[in-house]
């Protein structure tokens, strides 16, 4: 059943033992979302823990060292509500358990699948946090300067700080309440958006000496070797982005990364702009995707895998 | 004299054949609020031109296509403003002929050098945006949907979109105000942010393969040689944040630009973290700005300059 944030409120209020459940490959919106929450509950005594199947990125170490987990203690879970969980199957096999045991969840994806007994949808908000917001003050529970971390970090996370057509004039104003409640706002934009590893920096490098233009600039390629990884010493991490980085540039519409995953293999990652569909493109090879951002994988010859892709992608062009 | 925007309205109010001044090399602030200014006062029936020393890079097309240069028609300039100017000096030498004459500063630095005959100042806005919006409204004018373009890219430029420490909760009201009055903020986040040209890329390549660290990589350097701009053919609009590049490598916590301005003589910024105030340590030079982000001009061969200001870098680490 669909429900808003004063009925979300209420049945909260009402409950008591809550577990709260993120998506499996935590980002920050439903680890925010799910430890505001937390934090909430427990100012109002509640008992209550937070759990994912995998594990927290340290990046969100200010959000969750002081979160209990479910294993920290006995806890006999007499509720459970979801953040930011758009479909069952998205909280990852470790906890397969809680499919059809979900009683209310909380979300703001368009795409979901009402798996829950109650869902507190609101599709026009930037992130769950704005929704959480609002359900936390509605408890009548105090935005904390801890609270208004959390929530801050998945609006700005979800919204490339402020960057998406989803940050509307009531994104900025929910993030105006949370200044004012006192989130470290300045520290937590610069960990999630202006912090660099030296093996990140090395990586670009690479990636930028290398860049080649294609057909007139409607398209552009970079290559990322194993060699080139090794050698910054970077982690999965640290190349999250890079394939978007072809498409930032003026007039290109298809932007490509040749990514060299073992001998001969190479996962080609596609961006485009407005008119080439990426998952098309990508069907091709036997991939898929988003119309704007989708994925395949080629083998051969590196010069031999980057004609090949090419050559479909000048097709579309 | 000091004053604050409900003084500045009524003297705007009170004016004329209004000329405003950007200051030289115009980013998105000075543009923006200009042409805000602009735009409200023309509303109000006022005559008035916008003038900058440098030419406005057409990314900015949007704010400046509609407005008049006081080189299009007969214009006698009563009463001078002007945005975002903190020295009379940074009007460039082609305005040469206003200094001692501007009536109206409007502006948000700290470092302002109370040249004019009334000093609208906010140090704690986060932009001179924020100021005209302000300012704006006690004038009675409409905040039209191309005043919030101007106004709301005046913001994003001088905040990194929100990101920097100046993007407080008032500058969200403000933002929300602006969306709310039509502001194209998608697209202009998109413009601003999200689309580098061929050009920038290059000077990115150029930068990152130049980056040197000091002390332990608790300071970075780059450096940026007229030749390279050259060969890349970049605009000052191509530049935008390049010298924010080495404050963004983790463990940095002054991140310097060495930029070649003409022979022996280089414009260096800086960009702090946390502990450095910036301009204090431009203020050795003869600079200044603001704590986390400053400006100075040091005069010598290159690898003497980087090692007279990496000196002071070091005493203050």
């Amino acid at each position: 059943m669909r429900i808003g944030t004063d009925r979300a409120a209420e049945i909260l209020n009402s409950r008591d033992n809550i577990l709260i459940l993120m998506h499996a490959s935590p980002d920050g919106d439903t680890v925010g979302s799910a430890h505001a929450l937390y934090y909430a509950l427990l100012s109002l005594d509640k008992s209550c823990a937070v759990l994912c199947a995998d594990e927290i990125d340290k990046k969100y170490g200010y959000i969750t060292e002081n979160a209990r987990k479910i294993s920290d203690a006995p806890f006999e879970a007499e509720y459970i509500v979801s953040a930011d969980v758009a479909d069952e199957k998205l909280l990852g096999g470790a906890l397969e358990e809680y499919k059809g045991r979900i009683g209310l969840a909380i979300d703001h994806h368009k795409s979901n699948k009402s798996f829950a007994d109650n869902l507190c949808l609101d599709e026009n908000a930037s992130s769950t946090c704005e929704v959480m917001c609002e359900i936390i003050e509605k408890l009548g529970a105090e935005i904390t300067p801890l609270i208004a971390d959390c929530l801050y970090t998945g609006i700005i996370t979800d919204t490339g700080c402020f960057k998406y057509p989803s940050a509307g004039a009531k994104t900025h104003i929910c993030a105006s309440r949370l200044i004012n409640a006192g989130a470290d706002y300045a520290k937590i934009n610069r960990v999630m958006f202006d912090v660099k590893s030296k093996a990140r920096i090395m990586v670009e490098q690479a990636v930028l000496n290398d860049m080649r233009f294609f057909f007139g600039g409607a398209a552009a390629a970079i290559t990322l070797d194993r060699e080139t990884i090794e050698r910054a010493g970077a982690s999965e991490g640290d190349l999250d982005g890079i394939s978007a980085i072809p498409r930032t540039v003026e007039g290109v519409e298809v932007g490509v990364m040749f990514r060299e995953k073992s001998d001969g293999v190479y996962k080609v990652s596609v961006r485009t702009t407005e008119y080439v569909d990426a998952s098309k493109l990508c069907a091709k090879f036997g991939g898929g995707g988003h119309a704007r951002a989708a994925g395949c994988v080629i083998s051969g010859g590196k010069q031999e895998v980057i004609n090949r892709f090419m050559e479909k992608v000048e097709g579309l062009l």
